[in-house]
């Protein structure tokens, strides 16, 4: 199913056609396409140009005793796990505090990996796939299960795949998937002068 | 100037060819530009739907009595005064830290402020424009000089414009913008079955 933003503005369809489902198709996720999802992150600016940024990935058709996108399932919050269990590929997002060189912390570090993140999804939805992200996870149980080192955070999943074409069988993800998308106006979050003032186009 | 990713797997033109100059032309941006880059912002993906972005944005000819480019300059790290003050806009990325209904930490705030902009800098870059984000600024004086409220942080700035189409006069910007783009190997930061082990594509 489609749920293009209603724009305010023109803007790149790439980015208006982006939502985040709760239901996917089964269908795999090639490992060319995975690749150059990651290789678009890779691209992404970052402070100083540390790339704070690092993931770790699994995929649900994958061979042998790589049980990894089972292990992300796991360390998911349950509410995510109900929907996230489906999706061929599962990613957790992984933040390093400080910087390499230094040991200074890394005041972008987290912004970063969003932008290195938002970089991904552009280039997922381009190939049409999508991509959900979550929050909800238990973080320290993440580090346990990957041996993430200290100084570096799990913070956010990624469920990576095909939208469901039609609705979805589940009557709670239908539900959840048939909201409109809605945001704040731009004269809501975009100032000029003051905090609060809205900036006028 | 164009200075495009050498990427190990194709990626979309526009995440490919984008980069961040310290050289920009005076080429003004057009409101009706700058509109569409602010509501690619608005259609970003953010945890619960919470939209913790907001934006303080300044141009520099803006008509009468209205300084927020000079006062937003005012407030980064000298070097990056020197080269930010020749650009166009300025604008400062806020972050709201607490959820409006509960008043609960927003864990994920930071991270989508990063997803937003990078939502805005995709947009611009399919006009043509160019962002170059800095992370060094005095929040203080930020959030002082624009009655940013408690809870909210000042922590990013965005130069926004058109880069200069060949190398700048200046040899200091010169020499930056000239420096080729680099990156981690995908191996480098994206993980399988634990931390630090390469993912196979």
């Amino acid at each position: 199913m489609a749920k293009t933003a209603l724009t305010d503005h023109a803007i790149h369809n790439t980015l208006a056609v982006r939502w985040s489902p709760y239901s996917f198709s089964n269908q795999p996720v090639a490992r060319a396409d995975l690749a150059a999802l990651f290789e678009a992150a890779r691209w992404a600016p970052s402070s100083y140009n540390e790339q704070p940024w690092r993931y770790i990935v699994g995929m649900a058709d994958a061979d042998g005793d790589d049980d990894t996108h089972d292990r992300i399932l796991k360390v998911l919050a349950e509410p995510n796990q109900a929907w996230a269990r489906h999706v061929p590929v599962l990613a957790l997002g992984v933040v390093t505090h400080e910087f390499a060189a230094s040991g200074q912390t890394n005041k972008a570090a987290i912004h970063d990996l969003g932008l290195a993140s938002g970089n991904l999804v552009v280039e997922a939805t381009t190939r049409g796939l999508s991509v959900h992200q979550m929050i909800g996870l238990d973080a320290a149980a993440a580090a346990k299960s990957f041996d993430v080192p200290d100084g570096s955070e799990v913070l956010t999943a990624l469920a990576i795949g095909y939208a469901d074409r039609g609705p979805s069988a589940d009557p709670e993800f239908r539900k959840r998937d048939s909201k409109p998308r809605s945001r704040n106006s731009i004269g809501e979050f975009v100032f000029s002068g003051r905090y609060g003032q809205s900036a006028l186009f």
